[in-house]
């Protein structure tokens, strides 16, 4: 842990704490993202390594742009918008907000320079210190409400951040580390003990966010499914039982696959997950603390929609329902290996883990990687997308995707929860993602 | 009707009725390929005018190949078959029977011959005819089985084969038709004293195929689903209706649409549904009966669901659940304007539609156009793919498509019921494809 | 000889003799055109395998869409456009007189029919007929210039139509023939007592057309050119030179390669000339006459520019300057393996070739392969483009190509001479293009 | 030139100077680099805006990279390797020398840093001057001569560090500028006295390098050619003779265009020169010193091959012959408004520039833009690659490519002469590239 101490990091801790209130969370929210990007020299920070990732200054300047534009600009009186050109800079997706740099060019920009950057993300966190100093955010429930949006979305961003530094890094010839990988010795569990499968029963159960707490817009309206009998792992799938697959010809046999996970295995020529290596004979993964070896134990992860999906047939499993997850995740405690632990890769589990585990529910549910589920990202019912700009932030990109639920080794603290809906195409990998299996009963 | 009848079709008939013995079914299936084939040249047989189609010829040959493979060489011991080479050429995408030809080069095929081709066909239709007179079908279920699939997947190959048609001749600059507009009188019903909507309760309700009758494996299995209360439109959405949505700025307004719709239409250039364009100011559509005016009553058609589904948002409403419809037409006469009727192409409703109707249930459930619905194409709950090559039937397609219920103005008669589940990409538009409006209650 | 009889083109033997009138000229090109489609089915005729090909249909159409244009009517007050909507089928690249299909879809044109084509030809074959009983070519020489464009310019289509063919049919998994291999035997010569080079003295030569012999515009205008002492192969470069070449790994070491070349190699994956196939472990060739091994005597084919330089380089020579080719050829007769010989292919030279050969001179100058010079297509000095649309014939195409010297295999008898001025672009290989060294002395 | 004074430049006089020692000219050129990257950021020198282009970062470690390789590592024994990873990330196009980062990916590399890359600078170049003090290179002329090819190496690298630094900061929403417009005030000459056009007599002539200076391979050898009577203009043209050509529909009239300009002109939307766009109605460009307005009376610069082949069409005149230049150029004077100039854009005359002409050769020979001639880039006759891995150096490259004669406003003082080639593709425009009218007489 020192040092990741050293990267800036371990003073967070509130994050971990009980809701803290409004103003702390935003500005510890604001100075996460500084220290993220700490380790990081201003050339690292401008370069996009592919199209799916952003520049760290980019989201540096995004998760800026807009706190400016929704709540500095409309709320504060006295905000002096920081240069005007930054928001053809900065919006991402916002159609209604106007023009906006493309976005595969993102990495073009070398100005603003990132120290500019960091000058914009200091005028506006003083601006939001200000307008905590109004009392306005008391006064003003959409106020609050966009706020709590923004540390959302800022955190949303850091995941990213950090998830774009890994392909960054990757496309390295000299595969540098973002922290070098300590000595710490782990404590792995042993967990030939543990039940296999966790059994679920059917019938009608309810879904979806409801109460006051933050959520996305996505996650509601709270509504009843129906499901039937089944189970799930009690494990992540790990990379041990990857490499079984890999042995028995999984990426070179079309029957274990959809017919787009096929054509996608061949034309990108798969063989193994992402960031796998061989070196000297022996697979390596790149990793935030460098090119480091497999480890067996360590939940699977960069793995597609579709190569999770041809590993659960393999498998003779399937992969889960996000109604299946969300009902087993509703009483666990939303906790595991996240950011604020600072391993920034997924671990095996250790005896603390189990420390005081009962054995009668899934592990891993939040933490380490996000898991792939069967289930297309589409409308719950009766959805309808909040009015105006913020609008656009989930109803749009309701196609083609799959939901994935849980957490990461670099999602935030505090970011999760069980009906926390995360979102990717079936072909992309380059985030921390993995997968749990179920089955029919 | 009378170029149709000249066209060969009229004489089709014994489809409409109650179901024929199997010999009779595969002996009309057969026959009714080659009619179609008639009014074309073999040059209009050998070219793939875009990737998504594929040649006249190549229909031909292929369902002709399905027949020999898992028909006839398994089963009728005398069988010789016709040319070793043509599996290469014919095989669609069956990985487990070996190599084939590339999807986007089957328009270089010019040999075989469309004669050779035509010969083919005439020997395995002799072939067919000695296998039913061998007794074989009786004793082995799973050859009638294999049969029965046979005469479906020829029909599937019909309708693709006059939808390949329309996008071939709306490529020619000469605008042929396929059959030429007939001069019949089409009574157009008054319609302005329907209902607008069909109400429906909410509440589990069973769906999916059961029974003995011949059904796709991803129709099943039957299973439980929770509906909500809400209505259906009666009516297919017209031209006149999306006439109305170009001229608000429907294509040039994001707001209506999925992120990846947007993009399509900005890359496309899309301005209109398919096949429409601009003579001297006026819209017209390319059809198998020539380059027409547009018809304002009639059921709009080649239309993508990322259209659909922008139309639906702008008009405040949204697209059925694939659960819905199937409910709604459980009880539905499958009948209508489909290519028994030799229309080949969406109709207004006439007084004939109406002479019956007890206005409680959905209009044009069956013909003019499949209908989009808001269902990713998934497995049902307990879902296996057959076993063995056959398996390749569907299963592997269950990734970012959407599901289409009903039938259109080129399905052959017989070949749909309620449970179908037809199945494209959202940005697909060259099917005969509409939709119908739903919303919540 | 004999099927090649068969398939029409025996008697055409007039192109072979001394130059015949105008009115017979133009007609016998026109019926050679029909000959040359005349063992193909009209599928065959309207598919383009690749884009740098077009189809068989579209050559017949474009070079009478060429008459009636540029010939009839300008000139002939009572000729009747046989269908206005030709023209935008048949244009080939004439920006000055109107609108065109676009070229790579030119296989998609199904309509106007093989059939209409054949019948558009006979109007157009006609109204030329008419023409010269008129008597209005003796008095308008610009009209006899014309004609004689017309012919020039349909023997160039009759070359491409040969070599479009032969895509085509590669393109075929039934690897069909144009014309069987007849059974006739070669009598090969003994060539190991020629002389191996053609030595060639520098100094100030004149080239480029003079005279009022037909030629086209980059022909001329003839000038000085200064030349440095050289000689020539005797021999174009075999087949099994060129396995050595391979064997030598020729296609696996960049040094040899230009870098666009050594780039084109591994993007097309190139490991031997076009059309070549390994056949059980034996290197075959498709052909005009079939899929046939290799013949070792035989001049290589369908080699790029790239592979001609990369293979000269490898032997230590180079390849010839076009003024070198032109001098070393303007006394040889224009006569060797054309057309008019119906062998199809490249041949090795026989006895009867060899019979009254002084030994004085380069062998194979016309016929079997056009030659690859090291000389890019350019501009004689002076050279003015012809004034109106036909100015686009040539003077448009001069960037990025390189000049090809003497005639082909497929190459109409009595179309080229000692100026005449090929080009390609140095990646196309689907010419019947090859080579013959070069060296300074 | 106050200001690009204080961008370090000022003080590079020496280089104006006749020849210096081969150890001040190292060093010198060395020091250069340094200074041309110091106006940067880190962020600006990482990123590669456009394919053809390459990082400030790259540019200055691969100069440094062909020092270590070609000079230190061969010829001083107590040379240490600064880092055995850099080959791989600094190797540009020598095969021979082993793997290295594909091209198109040098804009990913934010590792080696930018600080690392200019310790690897300091410590190559403190090598060399070791190996100065060991007397060898007056020992061993072939080192004396990769001395040399290092310093002429890193000046071509140089130019394009300038000109790719454009192609980023063009890219930029913030339009950047290099070096900020100065104030000083231009005298520009009255060019309305001068002649149009300077005439050249015909005749044999002697072109390329010979002597003991330095020049590339492809400069020799050198030898005769014939050319005919013809005149070069006196000026080059002018951005208000470029506007003339735009009024007149030169970019939208196929007429003036080489076929493949046209398509160009088409894919790329091209209206204007590179660089330019119209800010209120009125037409800029983007500069090193930020964006400018069009300045009429200055040479018209950023246009691709394609376009200055149209102009000359268009005004009815032809490109030279590299050869007329070249024989047009051997008397004057190797000066003009280059780098060491500080202007960093092509200027007008003015007063002093024409202060001692006489009047009787062209003008603007040697500085502004590299001047586009109408000759492919092909070898000499005789010429021959230097052996080993910088034989790699511009023989490979002899395909497409068209010859530049001349110098621009970042070619560094001393680069140029009389024989030298400088070569692009026809579609490439990033360079600062103009033209010079001639014609036939």
């Amino acid at each position: 842990m020192q040092q990741w101490a050293q990267a800036g990091l371990a003073d967070q801790a509130p994050l971990h704490d009980a809701r803290p209130d409004l103003a702390t969370a935003v500005m510890q929210s604001r100075r996460l993202s500084r220290e993220l990007a700490r380790p990081l020299s201003d050339e690292d920070q401008v370069v996009q390594a592919i199209d799916d990732a952003s520049p760290t200054k980019w989201h540096l300047g995004h998760t800026t742009w807009f706190y400016e534009t929704f709540v500095l600009v409309p709320h504060l009186q006295t905000y002096r918008v920081f240069d005007d050109a930054f928001g053809y800079c900065f919006n991402s997706y916002y159609n209604a907000v106007g023009a906006r740099h493309p976005r595969s060019l993102r990495g073009l920009l070398t100005r603003p320079s990132a120290a500019l950057v960091r000058a914009y993300r200091a005028h506006v966190d003083e601006a939001l210190a200000a307008l905590f100093e109004t009392g306005l955010v008391a006064e003003r429930p959409e106020l609050a409400r966009l706020l709590e949006i923004g540390v959302n979305h800022e955190q949303q961003h850091q995941e990213l951040l950090m998830t774009d530094v890994l392909a960054l890094f990757a496309a390295q010839p000299l595969t540098p580390a973002y922290v070098h990988a300590c000595g710490r010795g782990i404590a792995k569990a042993d967990v030939s003990e543990l039940p296999v499968w966790q059994h679920r029963d059917g019938g009608i159960v309810g879904i979806g966010h409801q109460g006051s707490g933050f959520h996305f817009d996505c996650e509601g309206p709270r509504h009843e499914v129906l499901l039937r009998p089944h189970r799930l792992a009690t494990h992540l799938v790990t990379n041990g039982e990857w490499l079984q697959f890999m042995a028995d010809g999984g990426y070179a046999a079309p029957v274990h696959w959809l017919s787009d996970g096929w054509a996608t295995v061949q034309r990108e020529n798969w063989q193994a997950p992402g960031y796998w290596r061989l070196v000297e004979g022996a697979w390596h993964q790149m990793t935030l603390r460098g090119l480091l070896p497999v480890e067996l134990d360590a939940p699977v992860c960069h793995v597609s929609f579709f190569e999770a999906d041809a590993f659960a047939r393999w498998a003779g499993k399937r992969l889960p329902l996000e109604a299946e997850w969300e009902t087993a995740a509703a009483d666990i405690p939303v906790a595991g290996n996240t950011l604020g632990r600072g391993e920034l890769r997924p671990m095996p589990l250790t005896t603390a883990d189990l420390a005081n585990y009962a054995g009668d529910t899934p592990l891993q549910m939040f933490g380490d990687v996000w898991e792939w589920t069967a289930s297309p990202f589409v409308a719950y019912p009766g959805y309808r997308p909040v009015e105006g700009a913020l609008g656009e932030y989930n109803g749009k990109f309701m196609n083609g995707q799959y939901v994935l639920r849980g957490a990461s080794c670099v999602t935030p603290d505090g970011h999760s929860r069980a009906t926390y809906r995360n979102f990717f195409y079936p072909h992309q990998r380059w985030q921390f993602m993995g997968l749990r299996l179920a089955e029919d009963l």
